[in-house]
């Protein structure tokens, strides 16, 4: 659908899969990555097992333009993420020296603990990511990125990381809602779809209190395209004897 | 950490990687599973394209004992699950008769078109996983368990499925809050994970409005080791000056 940059975001986090904490990170980084013309491909979440997220990160690595990793980068025993990213890298871990320097600024004196030098280990090569909430930074190795997991600091390592990344053109999506089931315009759109290549064509069901309904999508990154293909739609609702309503993004 | 069943999750669905919908059927299945003894250990998000959902269903299906997939299979031109699940097993596709039967009974005559019979195609060696909300059912094959993306259809088929499924012991947690920095008990921490190795310690940062400070989550199957483990937690807060507070779950 398009040539732009493809991205893949990695969750690292027991407490997603537990179903502890609801993974929000994930759809924060896709609206991210939309506007700058950047193609979500994939998102994966794995456990806190090194040899998972190793693997997980030369898989994706491998096959997209930049992969977004989110937590454990902390200062504790389950924070291993660094590890296992140099482990997939084949390249040593030691504390970066900006990092040590910014951190030790941070603690008073004999708070700098050990474990919170943690923080500052980058496997070799990489490059800090800081941000303005958190004085632990993240850290970019080739094309990976790797975040807190907090959602309030991995937005600001998102800022601070955003100038390195390549962009594309910016996908505009055109939402078509009606209250017609989808079953009813299903073969239409069918027949959109096939007449609009260029372009995607989601269809979504939904279920409120007032009713039910359906929505439908047009994504594309030529907006002639996406308006034919809206227009066609609004048509084929109309056709079918109903009335939709449409936002443009 | 146990014997317990193991489980993927597989939500298929341009509408998630767009950023436009943000899942929450994730969080859903695995504490559903989690209630079982069934322990998810990995997600994963695919774009509607067919090649992609195989891929990921082969993957997935190699190495955990069940993979649920959400999304896709409603009766419009991008819903493709079906095909690709067939394609993924290297199996047919066909109506299901008991599906056709279903679905026949549920429209007025002449409004079950052929898009809607689109949603009775199920590959060969399926059985239906049917719901109280929608009469489109999902299906299973083999430990695949292929489910709406509509929450509210999914949490139906999983109640009808949830028989199916071999049960494990149920990971036992305990949450003890504390507003010391992880920082700060870190050390002791990891000594206690190395103490507790059949529990799995896990330290989450918080920031809210009132403050900051760390959750830590013990989990495990066996409720001594757990305890055990929680209390050297307590243990170690008081130590370091601090207070805490506990909830079991």
């Amino acid at each position: 659908m398009s040539e732009n940059p493809t991205a893949a975001v990695l969750v690292i986090g027991d407490e997603i899969l537990s179903g502890r904490t609801q993974d929000t990170n994930t759809n924060y980084i896709a609206k991210f990555l939309a506007a700058l013309g950047i193609d979500l491909k994939e998102a994966r979440t794995v456990s806190d097992v090194e040899s998972e997220i190793a693997a997980a990160v030369n898989a994706l690595r491998a096959r997209y333009t930049y992969v977004f990793t989110t937590g454990g980068i902390g200062p504790t025993h389950d924070d291993i993420t660094a590890d296992a990213i140099a482990a997939a890298f084949g390249v040593d871990i030691d504390y970066h020296p900006e990092a040590l320097e910014l951190l030790g600024a941070r603690y008073k004196p004999g708070e700098f603990n050990e474990m919170r030098k943690r923080m500052a280990r980058v496997p070799l090569g990489g490059t800090l990511v800081k941000n303005s909430v958190s004085t632990a930074p993240g850290f970019q190795i080739e094309n990976v990125f790797v975040m807190a997991g907090v959602p309030m600091i991995m937005r600001a390592m998102l800022e601070e990381l955003a100038p390195r990344l390549s962009r594309g053109v910016q996908v505009q999506s055109v939402t078509i809602s009606t209250r017609l089931p989808e079953g009813r315009i299903a073969a239409a759109l069918a027949q959109i779809q096939k007449d609009h290549q260029s372009v995607a064509i989601g269809s979504y069901p939904f279920y409120r209190e007032d009713g039910f309904g359906t929505q439908l999508v047009v994504r594309g990154s030529n907006s002639a395209a996406v308006e034919a293909a809206a227009q066609a739609i609004e048509a084929a609702v109309l056709a079918e004897g109903g009335t939709s309503s449409r936002v443009d993004s």
